[in-house]
């Protein structure tokens, strides 16, 4: 650990630790806990500090409160050889989603290709952190879900009935990175308004609008607006198809049925996620797959970039650095943060691996 | 045929007739012909018009120049059950296309869920004249397609070498319209750009960067500057992505290497293309399925609407209704582009069906 201004530096271990010990006091098997620690941790080791850590106290207020089934049987309702309908049984996300995409992934490997939903689940933390696990095994991952809670109104509308349903896709590469988007449907999070309203700073014209559609560009107006869709009514019918996917063929929640887990921590969330996996070798040998994706994320690196711009970067470059660095040198978790889950250690009698 | 200022109606089976008719005499068999016509008056159907028939002379020049082959044999090079990757033979996209969706929707008839990929094809049009074929088997379609031309740079970039790469998702309802995403991973297109030169007005904001980044909003301006991708960065991110699904797994072009066909009409385009075929049914009892589809449709709807909006309006609504009015009163004609055809039909002396 090292202190620096208001942050705190952990290794990954630690956190990986300290997250584990928290779930597994609360109730959820040994095993299952570490697979949330991991995909948390991995939230954090890309930079992704919203859905790491961070999160923690929320989903152990949720657990207390009687939100979540620690004990869940996540079992297929529905199945074939391509596809499931997996029920989460009010499981953690991380354990439904982990696994929804474990299961994809076999059935990926014997027929090349799967396709596996679940309802009933939780928020599951960074999209990210679900997708890329197939690239091991040389697969091309896609993860898409309904956001626990509703902050965009439809394009033209008034009423915040749709979340920032995101996206994620992984593509295997050879010594380069692999592609990994991992994106939100919406232009901003409502999280980054919150921030600029703490900095007193405003936002830049596009990110909100007020109900009127006019430009909303004082963050502490935050609550009179909402959040756009990327490319305007684009991005609203992405995100409104991601719902569908995610949500409605998997009979999870979407539109006013979805609870928002921020202010409500009991009623059940029926969180839809969805899982795609596709073996590279379907369509390419892997080794030229692979080395041609190299040429190209090359190719697009190298071209000719705008004045002052320093570096085009791939998608899920950035954190890929971000977690080479985290891996070397700690997760930085701000000292509020790190107050929290002391406070968090405290309530729940652990030993305080974060002192 | 009516005739209204600058504008000629015709029903949509006789445009349908006339493209065939065209490419017949250039050497496609009747029958292909016949798809390539078909899937080109179903985007002037749904007011895709730069889709449709708008695109036939090029098509054509593009033909007697040598660069599509016109018995192509569309076979495929790799296949399983549930994937395939199809060798287009240079034909037309259309044809490459349609055979692409024929085949991942018998596979997931059989099994459940299909990707078929292609590679050596061209141009093929409207995206959503792919996607919704397999609504009607209950299925739920996904097609993306790299652009055959790069207005685009990456992300901080200023080297046009990304296209417009689009994606369109087909959803099956009930009593409501099919949902149908078609969208381009850019906020506009190119030739929206050059219509608003043509009328002397400025374009919005957001539209395009000059090559220092800075807003350009004269449209004859156009070529000192670039279209810019929906969401900024994610947009470029989901370009890049949907560039790597659709042509790099295919061996299909992408960067660099793909073809201007504006410019170049003798080069091979080795455009890349994708298909995702699903069954609903492997989730939800269909009609279950349908009647949660409305509801949601419904919601979204009849949510508070912004003052001064009409309607709320979902993913391929608007085209429905215009698809539905054009099949009743025909399909509307710039005078420039009837004349256009006219002079195709007397070069390949055509019988004129549009006189």
């Amino acid at each position: 650990m090292s202190t620096e201004g208001q942050v705190l530096t952990f290794e990954a271990m630690r956190l990986a630790g300290f997250i584990t010990d928290a779930l597994a006091t609360l109730g959820l098997p040994e095993a299952e806990a570490a697979v949330c620690a991991a995909r948390m941790t991995e939230a954090d080791l890309r930079g992704i500090d919203t859905h790491g850590i961070f999160r923690l106290p929320q989903y152990c207020q949720r657990i207390r409160a009687g939100g979540i089934n620690v004990r869940p049987r996540v079992r297929p309702v529905r199945e074939n050889a391509v596809t499931a309908l997996l029920d989460g049984d009010n499981g953690m996300g991380q354990v439904v989603v982990t696994t929804a995409i474990q299961m994809a992934i076999r059935k990926a490997a014997e027929s090349g290709l799967a396709w596996v939903g679940t309802f009933n689940g939780n928020h599951a933390g960074a999209a990210a952190a679900y997708s890329v696990l197939p690239v091991a095994n040389d697969m091309i991952g896609v993860y898409m879900t309904v956001a626990n809670g509703n902050h965009m109104p439809p394009w033209g509308g008034v009423e915040p009935i749709l979340g920032t349903n995101p996206i994620s896709i992984a593509i295997p590469a050879g010594d380069e990175p692999c592609i990994l988007l991992d994106m939100a449907t919406t232009v901003t999070s409502a999280g980054k308004v919150k921030l600029a309203a703490q900095k007193g700073e405003s936002i830049p014209i596009g990110w909100m609008v007020d109900r009127k559609g006019q430009p909303l560009t004082d963050p502490q107006r935050a609550a009179e607006g909402f959040l756009l869709p990327i490319g305007g009514y684009k991005g609203y019918g992405l995100n409104v198809v991601i719902g569908m996917l995610a949500g409605v063929l998997n009979g999870g929640a979407f539109g006013r049925n979805v609870v928002d887990f921020n202010k409500d921590f009991v009623t059940k969330n029926n969180s839809g996620h969805m899982l795609l996996v596709l073996r590279v070798d379907n369509f390419q040998p892997v080794e030229t797959f692979k080395q041609e994706m190299d040429r190209v994320i090359r190719e697009i690196r190298e071209s000719k970039r705008m004045e002052g711009v320093d570096r085009i970067w791939l998608p899920g470059e950035i954190e890929f650095y971000k977690m080479r660095e985290r891996r070397e040198h700690g997760i930085p978790i701000a000292l509020p943060v790190v107050e929290g889950l002391r406070k968090l250690a405290a309530d729940l009698n652990l030993p305080d691996r974060l002192g």
